[in-house]
């Protein structure tokens, strides 16, 4: 019997849920230093991208891809950052993060530059469900 | 007119030519720190991912697929990052690295952590080289 996916424990901890895609579960993490998603394949087992096969990576650089649109429209990014790391969290997770040249760790990369920044109150879960708002035609689960 | 595409300078200084698959060209980076491949799509002007088409993203993520099976091989690697950061060079390319928990930066990502270590007398050629002929079906332009 396959395995069901479940979301990675520390990353469930450190993100608040966005919208569920076809192939992907979108979350927000929990730091106001960046406007940041995750966009996680709801596959398990899979640690890199080629542990997905072909037509699973086509769906998922299309899900990037309306991700980072919608991060670009709602926040008026200066540029976008995608990275599929996973030296930490082994599940397979790509960062989404949107980048301003005015940020704690511009023009370096985001990760262990400052510590998180919690949001004011209600603005993380405010964020999410415009985010979900904007997503086309997907299943919201911020609210 | 529609601008050729041009390799950025700083990405042609900091690398040495792998192989040209039909939308990127691929290049390692000068760092014996970790096995480190580039691969650039020849778009002109091209800064995100979401600058390139939808048909253009499906031949990318199928080529980064087919370098990160490659990389793998060949250096045995413990993990993959594959990330498109671009906050100091503008132009769209892929970081596909080879990470080891014994490397200078593990379990951080590469940027900013150590200074590039250049590879002994022949090695980065002879890598290049090697990359090369394991990729399928390409143009090796490493010698």
């Amino acid at each position: 019997m396959k395995a069901p996916f479940e979301l990675d424990a520390r990353l469930a901890a450190d993100s608040v849920p966005v919208a569920d895609l076809a192939l992907s579960t979108v979350r927000l993490m929990k730091d106001a230093n960046y406007p940041w998603l995750l966009v996680v394949p709801k596959k398990a087992g899979a640690v890199e991208l080629i542990d997905l096969d072909c037509d699973e990576r086509a769906v998922l650089v299309e899900e990037i891809a309306t991700v980072s649109e919608v991060l670009k429209a709602v926040t008026g990014c200066d540029k976008l950052n995608v990275a599929a790391l996973g030296n930490v969290v082994a599940q397979l997770h790509v960062h989404v993060i949107a980048r301003f040249a005015t940020d704690a760790a511009w023009p370096g990369p985001v990760w262990n530059k400052v510590p998180a920044l919690a949001y004011a109150e209600g603005a993380l879960e405010a964020l999410a469900a415009r985010l979900a708002d904007t997503l086309p035609g997907t299943a919201a689960v911020a609210r």
